[in-house]
């Protein structure tokens, strides 16, 4: 009976063409990014809140063979972003742009194609998932994303960067909700904090994993 | 309730430690193949028969920009592969390795991790699968693969090779059985094709692979 519904469930949907879509407002995961030329790598835990306009990412890496630790917190309706250093308990306190891009599929992206990822043979052994590409919102390259039919839930994300190639994104674990709502407010030791400048543009999401290293 | 036994069948087996696994011996599916230094794409579709030791892939790709279509059966048991070109109805008939190696996660990998693609926040948001790394059979190089926790399905593997850096699979659509068995005879048109060894070697999967432009 649930083999038929699940059944059901994954046969219904392939009759239906997929739409560009928005993941869901808030979400908790992890994510890797790995490169072309092999000179990045990061696994990173994430919250995402897109009613706030709010982005943690927590990450460890490795750039051209070094490792560091980056810990950012992105609040871009205020035009600001911390990076947090817990080791020492200190902060810096940036200008970010404030155009916030949500987690979406644009709606002029192309469909390349709906496939399931595993087998749809049995329950629990497959993901429906579509995949989208399309123009980058600055036009700066080509995206490429998976998202998962059901939930429109990030699966992976392509981007070309000239300091890069080509830039893989997984994402993965991810569950719909804040799972720790505190980590989208400045810790107390960021709040006397002074916004440093230090450039003539204010940083967005690609200046910020590039210059920190 | 179909929720709730959805929820158990995913987190109860959080709590199970992967083990190495074997893929069901018969599979049918697409796959993709795309390589770090770019020179090489393909689409195609595979048949996989473990019983029998029989492989047939029909591919469309492009190799250092130039586009090509592939079709090969390999018969490991009788040691023979056959390259099929519909078109004229005629056949390539060529020594192959009998080693064959069956889709499966060797005994003697290290799981690097599980993770869920997707979401477990809701039922079709999410795939449990495990990923794996260790040595190549003959020891010439590092895989990572990653397949699913229910079913051993393939989703992703990775392997490095000097031709064409990291080479990435990634298998779809799979399901479990021969879609086709009539695929897994050569064509009437092929049996009257003589066997040439043009090399010393007999062919393997990457030999052919690489020879073929």
């Amino acid at each position: 009976m649930i083999l038929l519904i699940l059944s059901c469930l994954l046969a219904g949907c392939l009759a239906q063409k997929p739409h560009p879509c928005s993941s869901p407002p808030l979400l908790t995961g992890a994510l890797s990014i790995s490169t072309q030329k092999e000179n990045l790598w990061i696994y990173g835990k994430y919250l995402y809140d897109a009613l706030g306009e709010r982005v943690r990412v927590m990450e460890l890496g490795t750039y051209e063979n070094k490792s560091f630790t980056y810990d950012a917190l992105m609040l871009y309706r205020e035009g600001t972003v911390y990076e947090i250093y817990k080791h020492n308990r200190t902060c810096n306190k940036k200008p970010l742009k404030r155009d916030f891009h949500p987690m979406e599929i644009p709606k002029d992206a192309s469909l390349l194609g709906q496939v399931i990822l595993g087998s749809s043979s049995g329950p629990g052994q497959g993901l429906l998932v579509n995949t989208w590409t399309g123009d980058m919102p600055d036009k700066a390259g080509k995206f490429l994303s998976t998202v998962t039919e059901f939930g429109c839930i990030p699966v992976t994300s392509m981007v070309h960067t000239d300091l890069f190639g080509w830039m893989m994104i997984n994402y993965f674990d991810n569950v719909i909700g804040i799972l720790e709502p505190g980590l989208l407010n400045p810790p107390d030791f960021c709040l006397d904090a002074e916004m440093k400048a230090n450039k003539e543009e204010p940083e967005n999401f690609f200046s910020l994993l590039l210059n920190k290293h």
